[in-house]
């Protein structure tokens, strides 16, 4: 667990706190009812030792569209500004490879006023192991059916709230099991994400993931940098449905997130995987990895 | 909106707060990942002008088994002294009838400690209106299957989890139709639940509503206890699945939650419903309304 001392925290009006200070009052709709959304960023160090947010410019982007389709003002500049106080903040005070939340809920219901938070920690010992070590990865019914979010904006797919509690508890399924991650699974049988993360699988030089829209699945801005570089390197480059067991019969299956980077799958439901470190090396490369 | 000085909040561990002061850290993964769980309570004051809540034992039993199910202490007895603590304020600072939400999140990433809150506010003339004028639905697709929860624990069916997104996002679809409230339908055409509030519904002098469990909806607190006072009473009370046109062939259709009670349905998807005063008016007294 992260002590909050080495954790930098900036608030929407407000500029730098105390990470250790509460923020959020007892009626903001982010706890009461998880109705907010969230970006998951990584900061890595340039040439010059100053902090620097990748692709900071996606993820505004998804937050935007995030926050509308919530119904929640969201000023990109306002934001911009608040990542700028917060990451000028970790640069000062030792910076380093480190992991940035932006989160916005709906705010108090007594105040009607969004709340806003970046939150800067270090990147943890357990993801560093986990990009070496490889993926253990169990596959999950989602329970619902891979068109579910067609005509149904009201199911928020695509939206990345703060209503992660049955993504957290796949991860608890899966750790009760002795596996590191979930890849969830549609209704009828289709591979859809991580509940953290994005699912990219490898054929030869074709890489693959599921298409978003009415799956309901988010837009990876990783998995979309990946595309985007390997298919300027030679890839093919495809959305595509697939069966857990294509996803068997793939080379290389990856779980994908900003922070942690795209990491292979070791072992998918208890059946080991070959491990591919030639195919592998080149990914992360051109993931920024 | 209520004003919080109208309000009373006690914290787990620390007792009477201000309402306005913030008491959850930007790590809570109540706020970050609605990870924990809820119960809305209702306040009435009793002959001796003391505020007591009611049927407090069912929503304790109910909150201790969503804290269960997500692998997060629950101390029921710390938490009755938290709730005598908030209510004794409640009745000195004038007490009237109120809602009472009781939240329990994992806590800080940073410290681990379960967050925990008793917060009171006065029932808002909205619900009054409603329960006075009957509710306008919609019913809406959940785009899970009437079975989805069966043997998979992970999409914490029956838990009252604090990721309401979509719940709250429906209720936003309800109103940018000109509708007060949703009535949730499976993939399949079973009618569920509301999004905060159990469906019942009668014909002659039987009352249904869907069962728990595979469902994944929610045991009724306020409904459980109507159907027991019913059945004492002379109604015959059963769980039953239904479609949306056998919710129209109904007698009386009612949404019902805690705070608000049973109200009854005089549109459902647009179509005018006759109200019956004698019906409603004995299910609501059986209710404690």
């Amino acid at each position: 667990m992260p002590d909050p001392s080495s954790a930098v925290l900036a608030v929407l009006g407000a500029g730098l706190v105390d990470p250790a200070s509460p923020v959020a009052r007892a009626d903001d709709a982010g706890l009461t009812r998880g109705d907010g959304c969230f970006e998951g960023c990584r900061i890595v160090m340039d040439a010059d030792g100053r902090a620097t947010v990748a692709k900071l410019d996606a993820h505004l982007a998804r937050m935007t569209r995030s926050a509308a389709a919530l119904d929640i003002g969201f000023d990109a500049e306002a934001w911009r500004d608040l990542v700028a106080v917060a990451v000028a903040e970790w640069t000062r005070t030792g910076g380093g490879e480190a992991a940035m939340k932006l989160l916005l809920s709906r705010g108090p219901a007594s105040t009607g006023e969004p709340t806003g938070l970046a939150w800067i920690v270090p990147v943890t010992a357990e993801t560093v192991a986990l990009r070496q070590n490889g993926l253990k990865v169990i596959t999950l019914t989602r329970g619902l059916g891979s068109d579910a979010f067609a005509q149904s904006p009201w199911l928020l797919g695509g939206v990345k709230t703060l209503s992660y509690a049955i993504n957290m508890a796949a991860q608890r399924e899966a750790e009760r099991l002795g596996a590191d991650d979930v890849i969830f699974v549609s209704a009828d049988g289709i591979v859809l994400e991580a509940p953290t993360g994005t699912v990219v699988w490898s054929h030869g030089r074709t890489l693959h993931t599921t298409p978003t829209g009415d799956t309901g699945i988010l837009p990876g801005t990783t998995q979309q940098l990946m595309f985007e570089h390997a298919g300027a390197a030679g890839w093919q480059v495809r959305e595509t449905t697939a069966t857990v067991d294509e996803l068997h019969a793939a080379d290389v299956v990856w779980v994908i997130s900003s922070v942690r980077g795209p990491v292979d799958v070791v072992e998918l439901d208890g059946k080991s995987r070959e491990r591919r470190p030639d195919i592998d090396a080149e990914i992360r490369r051109l993931s920024g990895f």
